[in-house]
């Protein structure tokens, strides 16, 4: 028995009880183990108040659970049902427009509300109660993908009320605030906390530390609002793993903090609507048109591996085209189960595909799933099958040992900077994920951490535009002895979004002491040309001018002989976002500095170690080479597109690994 | 006498009385036969409550009826006064934001609102008890452009509440509303059915189905409103026709079941506001800006002559610049006269100028009219009078045979591919406007008819992403002996918006047995490279995979070797939105199958067929050579630029008719 | 002593008060004279309701006087306190969208607000009567860029109602107003004054008179309470000078009305972000980047200098990047002294930078001031020093004599135009913007003047689209003697924006007997090909067809034949927008016959004069040769990028001129 498994998302209230025992047999034909069930079956479970309706569900858990299939049970409270609203209407949120969203969908209710966090904790003690000791139950997951459809952020009374008390819990007194604020500015100055609103519907855009403070008070009540059930739950069902099934690249909470009260983090996959919904360029988006972008996926797994305290799942795995993005291609062949070894090799436990059977109605009729809605096996089933049998070649455990290179990603630095972009398109996220991609490009093994995690053991990390830095955050990455990347804006403000005193980077200077006296942003049909290492390169969004000490190394200056490009002892240091080949070659240098391999890899080649083994994923229109001494355990030794080889290899110094020797070639 | 009149729209509200005689006889020695009037004069009908002031329209109507001019006379209801929505605030319509629209222009009321429906049959039944038997009065509209300004849809507590009357009726029991939507997704099932709100303001996409019903619900509300007009009308005014003007290309409502209750169907034609509005790119905007679309204006005729049950009208004619596009270019010399006679050819019975002069206040001031706000004749008054007397050199009668070529256009289609269009610019109005482009690039004459028309004598039927269909249409298409074209998407939903069990086409599979088993929809900057018939073309937006039968034939595929255009028997199935020389290839080829000879016209180039006469329009470059043998009746035998020429051809064998012998020459 | 200074701005109340005395030292080391303080500091007079607090205040004051800075004493109306707005939230003011704008930002009041009348009338008592007759308070400065953000416009119940009474005065009638709008369109008479709204939330657009005199309304409340504040000052500050800071290219108010109350009309002056708000299309904005357009800066100086009693000031100079634009990037080194020189020139009497010193918190935090946060001196700080060096060099007293060119500038125009643009990208202000550029391509010097201003003395006039004149002010440029220029849609409506009964340009008739009898407006991929004097150029966006007298000229025609640019007399009439280099051969072509010499300067070379003296600007890459006979004042004689020089010319014969002799060369 492998620790990899395959799960799916059933639906049993939405299909004819006569066909569930046929169901639970295919799935495990297909060689999935568990599946995950109810998360938003409350009307059926509760049609009426208080009048619970266990029936269905209970012989729903038994053909499941008589075919061997392990049970992943959900909390419905992503779905109220319409007698909930009715009798609590203020459990609807409020949009920033300060209209009352409505009953129609899912995720209408406002994380504030007192009358749905009562609701929500009786109907999860409910089903926890019922299923907790089910032997079938294996695990729990909590609600479904908080903040979807643009839900942390609620702006109604409850929401100001309880602010308020945030407020007066951080700051103490209002004359505490009026200072850390900075309210003075346009008379702003309150007298008591009461007389704090949202910062929503100025005349002019609201104060920054205001905002960047209702973020905070949202994603703190997203926090409680988990672990209010999680804390349920584990009452009623020791022992089980409790699980949230977050959303790709989603940032209006901070995950770090809700993952923390969780044993599992999983997230939900979906890399072709994640390519045409994200900030990549049309050209971009029609490249990776039918396979997703090749460090995207990546991303989150290394992202939600961090923040896991179990191996991490993939709640949700695209088995085809989806309905909700603005266009919808189809897959390629072979990407569902590339999809699915890629999340094993970055450490995933579980790969559960979304859903079983296409549903023929309602809002997701036109997504896909394993099975076409007339009940034959799509593409995605035969290479879910597939991945089954190569998980058995695979030896049982796979220990993830800890990379080299770590990359810290923030949440918080992405409210920040999107309530003060200074230009309107600098985006947090992006940086990060042109940083991870080069390192990936060079064939590099990467972690991706919070600010707090610890740094032992990683040879290079990488900051990009972490805005708010704190004493000790600096004082760690300096006594890890890693080669360090910042990005441009890191140690720009203070924790109550103001500029440091001593100028950016704030209390980065103790390690770099630059100064950073000015910054602008840039229009995209504006660029700055610069060199680096004799090849020409480009600037883009962001400038910034600096202050640079005598015993440092201007790697890379703009036409009027200002600094883009900083190395300073073991600081490497980039005033701007730059063209991805010059973003690759200063990670390379980096990485080099830090004692590591490297490997120049074709474009969508992208290559991952897990326990002694070497996964590569050929996204591209190349061809990979296995290493000849390499002992394949699946897949050709010549990766062609869209295919997948798991290989041992012959000995150590990979790239991604300390070098031995000499140094890889790489451009 | 011809049965062709010209008419023109006339406000004398708006003029001096010492004008109106004058005004008159000009309109007469122009050769204007019908004028219509008073469809926004409530406020002078009725200038307070209950106090009617009917002696200036009186004279008004004396002048004009002393001139000889007929009369169509109109019901006020698009413009209620100030006076009566103060007393009944609730008659305004409420927007999908939820904020009620104001008073201060036009069409502001709520068709579901009860006093607005009582206060508009008074005053309906006070213009017919008026007029109803004035010896003048020749013809009957009803209000105006029912629907402009997006004004089908309101979101009133008196619409909610008259839609839930609507479901009860339509399913009977919240059990059967709950089971036929599929409401157990998401947890949105009802209890009653006065739990239904509007499907509007939701957390994401409310569900589809409920959308549809809410649209056809807001149709039907138009369709009651026309009707009790249309009654109140007939009681007091019998034997007269009675009439509404529709608008170019509006799909929110029916037209159909509206048009049903009238005896004539009329349009309002603005071919350069219709251009500039409508989903063409820029650079097709560019080509036709002067002109129109050279298939623009035919289609609508072809559209609503199809559900007039006397010859249709185009109740207002763009004369020159508009006032309401983006843009408003003027016309180039000689278009209104084309204009007018394409409505002819195509079966008009009048074509009535929008407006006799161009009013210097107001919203509308620089709309042009057929004389200048200084009351000289403009171009359009010019052209107006070469109408008038070409229309008396042709024969008094034109008896309009049925044409062989028949385009199924579906209201209901629209909205359903609105609500659910897979890839955002899905727009089913451009499927078929581009079929029915290529049909008349080949000299072809379409009758534009509902899935309930007769489709007998048609010898070829083409059927454009047709989303719904119903067992009966197919039976009779498949008894009709036509070939038969369909579009993506055709039978691929239920009547509830559900994925039909067999999966699409649905119930089209009895005439050609396709198995639709996944879709998806392309971002613009993507294409798919096909062959067809030898010469190389793309498809756009959309790819169907499919799994086709051995007996029918792949006309053409994609790279991947799945079908993009299938024959079967009688039927061409296109899996795509092709390039423009692609689709015109494939209907090029279904029209020969029917047996019906094609003639490829030069850009811009088109005919119309009419009593055994052939009319040449010419909106492109070139020009188009008459047939030698072909007795002109007016026009140079050289059509040029902007020109109009109307022969009798020698003998049969002409594009469109049943071939006798070979093929005719076409690309 | 100079009369021309140097000031700054500051707030003494963001900074400890530990530094203002050094602040102040630093301030006059530099060569500031004047610092303006406490326009944001209510909440910091008035902490709570009546009670007051004036001894930071005053010990401020001290600090700054004692350093001999001149103090501008605002009133802090821009930013009422939350305890304000929570007594009265009715101050509050009310958007389009019919929600009221919340406390958090700035500019949180309407203007027909009577609570905010008498709250903001007895705080600017306050101040006036504690600082009044301070020896060092040399001006007063009304509230803060009165309109920003959108604020001139509220639609709540008090401006309705204030709307109403407003109505009532201007007709006397409600039968006079339903007369002069034409409410009989549509239907949208009104029985009384109390049944109008304000025009917003139609269904379509909202009748264009009910507009016009709604935004005539909105800007005569502006008047009114500017005015309230002016006087109440006055009478406790007679004799120093009162001051608005109003917007660059600012227009949803009458200026010229507000500024007839004030002694010194101000702007605040941003270049880049200007530039990058404005309507100039990316290539544009790419090329003038880091300078700002050549042309806007003097623009803003050439209308508020016509329209102040004393010279006018720069309340707020750009000293770097903005935080507030798009993007926001940094000025060239040379612009802050380059931008400070170009308002000289222009004749100010005052530049005040904006700000002291970068504040490192709240909403501008990212806005740079003459010091960084961390009290270095910026880049600007070192060009205001050499500014206030170069000073000393200037005669103490530099008298303006007035240009020969005016360009009338109309608000009233812009809103009309704005309401019914018939094109939605026909922009008022870039017509008069490419007029006045093409005027100082060619070296001339240019008023920018009312509609009321006198006209004596000028050669040549420019009057671009003001859509309404009267025949008083036709009568007067008639009676100039002056060359006259007008763009399209001069005279094109009434004071009711109906269209003249003569078609337009309707009083215009009077000197040049046009009939415009058609207009169209053009989509952006669409542009006429015309000649003028030989060369090739092009005609955008609006095009008029236009009967031309036997005895005019016609200067240029469209391909079908239509007259483009006509010459009458002394007039020249433009029926287009055209291409930059046949808009400058027009212009080019007036002076000449206004006996002005003209000299074609360089891409981005600008001169102005002032008192005999000669300043040469240079925003381009080129180098500009002062005449080896002149004198230099300072700069250099050949003047590069970024360069300022000032001479003395060794005669006259200069553009701008009366010429003596020969024409100059000027392309």
């Amino acid at each position: 028995m492998s620790d990899l498994r395959l799960g799916v998302c059933y639906y049993p209230e939405q299909w004819p009880e006569s066909i569930w025992q046929a169901d639970a047999q295919r799935m495990r034909e297909l060689g999935i183990e568990q599946v995950r069930i109810a998360e938003f079956a409350w009307s059926r479970m509760e049609p009426s108040p208080g009048q619970y309706d266990w029936a269905w569900l209970d012989r729903a858990i038994e053909r499941l659970a008589g075919a061997g299939l392990k049970i992943v049970m959900c909390t419905p409270t992503a779905t109220p049902p319409k007698w909930l609203i009715d009798a609590h209407p203020q459990i609807l949120p409020v949009g920033a427009d300060g209209h009352t969203r409505a009953f129609g969908s899912r995720r209408h209710y406002d994380f504030s509300s007192p009358e749905y966090f009562e609701a929500a904790g009786k109907i999860a003690r409910q089903v926890a109660q019922r299923y907790g000791q089910h032997p079938a139950v294996s695990a729990w997951q909590i609600d479904n993908e908080f903040g979807c459809h643009s839900t942390v952020l609620s702006y109604s009374k409850h929401a100001v009320t309880r602010f308020r008390q945030w407020l007066a819990t951080r700051y103490g007194t209002i004359q505490a605030l009026n200072e850390a604020w900075g309210t003075v500015f346009w008379s702003m100055e309150y007298r008591t906390f009461d007389e704090i609103d949202a910062p929503v519907g100025t005349v002019t855009e609201a104060h920054p530390a205001h905002r960047l403070d209702y973020r905070r008070f949202a994603s703190d009540e997203v926090v409680r609002f988990n672990r209010m059930q999680v804390e349920i739950v584990r009452e009623h069902s020791p022992g089980r793993p409790v699980v949230h099934n977050f959303m790709q690249l989603f940032s209006e909470f901070d995950h770090y903090r809700v993952a923390a009260d969780l044993d599992v983090a999983a997230w939900d996959s979906y890399p072709l609507g994640g390519l045409e919904e994200a900030w990549f360029d049309a050209p971009t988006k029609a490249r990776w048109l039918r396979t997703g972008h090749p460090d995207y996926t990546s991303f989150n797994h290394d992202l939600y591996r961090g923040m896991s305290r179990q191996p991490f799942w993939v709640m949700e795995q695209q088995p085809g085209p989806v309905n909700w993005a603005r266009w919808n291609p189809a897959p390629l062949p072979g990407m569902v189960r590339t999809w699915s070894w890629e999340a094993f090799a970055h450490g995933a436990g579980c790969v559960s595909y979304f859903r079983w059977r296409q549903v023929p109605f309602a809002q997701e009729q036109m997504h896909a799933g394993l099975n076409t809605p007339d009940n034959q096996p799509d593409i995605g089933a035969g290479e879910a099958r597939q991945v089954a049998s190569e998980i058995a070649v695979l030896p049982a455990t796979l220990e993830q040992p800890h990379s080299k290179v770590a990359l810290v990603f923030d949440y918080q630095s992405k409210w920040l900077l999107d309530i003060q972009p200074q230009g309107i398109d600098f985006n947090y996220t992006r940086f990060a994920f042109e940083y991870y991609s080069a390192l990936r490009s060079l064939g590099l093994d990467v972690d991706i951490v919070s600010k707090e995690a610890s740094f032992d053991g990683y040879r290079l990390i990488v900051v990009p535009s972490m805005a708010i830095v704190s004493d000790d955050f600096v004082t760690r990455l300096g006594q890890s002895g890693a080669q360090l990347v910042f990005g441009p804006r890191t140690g720009s403000k203070t924790d109550v979004l103001s500029i440091p005193s001593n100028l950016p980077p704030g209390p980065l200077t103790a390690l770099l002491p630059l100064r950073i006296w000015r910054v602008e942003s840039l229009r995209p049909n504006t660029a700055l040309e610069l060199m680096y290492q004799g090849k020409p390169g480009t600037a883009h969004h962001w400038r910034e001018f600096i202050e640079v000490p005598v015993e440092a190394a201007v790697l890379s200056t703009y036409p009027d002989g200002g600094a883009a490009v900083i190395r300073h002892s073991h600081c490497f240091y980039l005033g701007s976002l730059f063209d991805e080949a010059t973003t690759r070659a200063v990670m390379r240098d980096a990485a080099r500095a830090a004692g590591l391999q490297v490997e120049r890899l074709d474009e969508g080649v992208r290559l991952a170690r897990r326990a002694g083994l070497t996964f590569v994923f050929n996204y591209g229109d190349s061809t990979y080479a296995v290493p000849p001494d390499a002992t394949l355990l699946f897949g050709e030794a010549q990766v062609g597109p869209q295919q997948v080889t798991v290989f041992r290899p012959a000995a150590l110094g990979q790239p991604g690994q300390v070098k031995e020797a000499t140094a890889a070639a790489a451009s």
